[in-house]
């Protein structure tokens, strides 16, 4: 017997109250043999550059064909569209707000590396359907909660075998965030911190490939007035405590602190600057 | 093959500890292929009229037939009964405190719409059944954790097909709690907040069919000391910061901040009055 | 058909991230049937003692084999070994930093009754593998997240029959912890508080074993300069707001504050004396 691939859930909601709970219902109702899991509903509210960052961190150690709910719709209730993108290895409903940029890196390396947002052209080999077709969604559709009525009905109907192309019309673009890749200016890249972990770790978005070829333990990284020397390889290298920068479980650069919160103890979260040296 | 209908679980435990986890491992020991999943776990602690509305506002998109464990149970280890309650949707495994007061009056309109607490009749169309039988039971049973030792077994064996017979005897009562319903006097409506959801949205008691008929975009309303001019449609209606009335994905009055907790901004939470007055 | 026996992770990661959601990827890309459930990401950050109590007094409400996935490793990425160890009960993966010692206390009762932490005897009926056969990580194996890339893929793989021995090489000794067993001392008990639960409630090192044959109305708890007279049976016993102390739903003797937090209202936490009187 086949298993079919899960329904991934990732949103701004928090566990605390019920809404993610009725979004399960809702899919478990279509097809009550969904496998649902979580992804994380910790994505900070509203903050989609989080949510973009999270989710295409994330995908990746999901099984191929995985069809993931990311919900974080500040525009709910409003014109903006819901969609669905189909990529070579998963399928991604949400609303068409920017949260699916770094995912569509992954297939054009050139995606929403841009100073402004907008919507720009589906990478090559995916495709982008808008959710138009009442047929697949719950009635009646709340205006402030998409996720259960348009975008985790979608779910368990394409779990259930239905065509992408029922659930609506194709579009040729899709929204991107303006987050510009940094690159080497001189012996200079200039970055920024996305968001900060549960544990007060800060993730930039300075990426293993930029580091690529660089002399990572000669670089010193600088933030919010101070500086670190090297990259480390583990929390623990050196010993002892202090803080560390370092190529985190992400595959970016991370601001990490020892015994402790680097967010916290340097004042910072998400915007902060953060600048790699290397030695003239 | 035919796949069973969920246990669905709602408590106020929290994620923070191995409660809701110890209750998980209980069902799947009885019923290794139960479908476990969480409605949610961030009821108020002991919040009993948090619970009701919480479950009564969620039960409705959850497959027919589904299994609710609802634990809010302050009385726990008291001569509090622990019932099944079982009506035309769904099954419910609470203790009899109150906190199925809401699902019921989905079934008697007038259910809990009273002023003091106490035994009511059970609807027309469902049974109770306490859950004496403790063959039914985890053994030991704890004092203090009837969610793990009482409620969860039982419904991991109603999941295989345990008849409601054999669980405990019938009753023909199960408590209400003092759940008024607002009606208008005059051209005013007064009602309560129930909860402050996680965002500090705050839910009330004035449900949708309370509102219609009404002209909502003449209403005011008040709420501690603070006025709102008409219901808005979404977050964004209209554009820009500041608080805002609609009527939520719950089907209830929402106060809400646009960028903000109203819960905060207003410094109130389950229990404030609001009221809707219609022009004159 | 048999169902196999869940995958079930206990960790200090939290859910406000993707960590524990990448987890759940990575496993059923392995095995896309696996049953995964949560037993708690609420350990305390790197607070090995509480994930050795946490886990130990939750393993026994799970079905026969379940796999427990355990991670509170603040020496990942160091020479600690990443091991199996294998109960007559169940299998544990973990670091080997004495997060199973309380399990292996319930196959050795003196398992971890020592003053210093260090390596021990494996009990008997028990066996312990490390985690050394790179055919069974994730590749690249990050520095700084086996839960991921070391512990998850061999659960996946286990739960899909592969043989333990396959795993790595038998080991003989596997870390303790120091966690000295109460023991009577004339007519006092000196004890400590393990962690606070979400509640606030206090949970010690005394289990019920220590307890039993005591005269449990007779005696004083002592904590932080406050008394607690006699044991209760549950928190309404008796009535009325205050602390109480009781054998709790773990079995293991707990403070708690009815309608408070016991840890708030006497300012302790993890490592606090406790302390049992007798009569003379």
């Amino acid at each position: 017997m086949m298993t079919a691939p899960p329904i991934v859930l990732a949103t701004d909601f928090g566990l605390a109250d019920a809404y993610v709970g009725m979004m399960r219902g809702v899919i478990l109702g279509i097809n009550p043999a969904a496998s649902v899991i979580d992804l994380t509903h910790g994505i900070g509210p509203q903050d989609i550059r989080h949510g973009a960052v999270a989710l295409a961190d994330s995908c990746r150690y999901f099984p191929s064909g995985s069809i993931f709910v990311a919900v974080v719709d500040p525009g709910v209730g409003t014109e903006r569209a819901a969609i669905l993108l189909e990529t070579p290895d998963a399928r991604f409903l949400a609303p068409d707000n920017g949260l699916l940029t770094l995912v569509c890196r992954q297939y054009d390396a050139a995606f929403g590396d841009r100073d402004t947002a907008g919507a720009s052209a589906v990478p090559d080999g995916c495709r982008v359907r808008r959710l138009t077709n009442p047929d697949y969604w719950r009635h009646p559709v709340s205006a402030t909660f998409h996720g259960r009525d348009v975008f985790a009905p979608a779910a368990a109907h394409l779990s259930l075998g239905v065509s992408p192309d029922d659930l609506g019309a194709a579009a040729a673009e899709i929204m991107a965030l303006a987050l510009p890749i940094p690159r080497p200016d001189g012996n200079t890249v200039r970055g920024q911190v996305i968001y900060a972990d549960a544990f007060g770790n800060l993730i930039t978005d300075i990426t293993a490939d930029i580091l690529a070829g660089m002399d990572t333990a000669a670089l010193t990284v600088s933030i919010a007035g101070h500086r670190i020397a090297g990259l480390s390889r583990t929390f623990h290298d050196p010993p002892g405590a202090g803080r560390r920068a370092l190529l985190g479980s992400h595959g970016r650069l991370e601001i990490v602190a020892v015994d402790g919160s680097a967010a916290a103890q340097l004042g910072v979260g998400g915007g902060a600057a953060v600048t790699l040296t290397a030695p003239v």
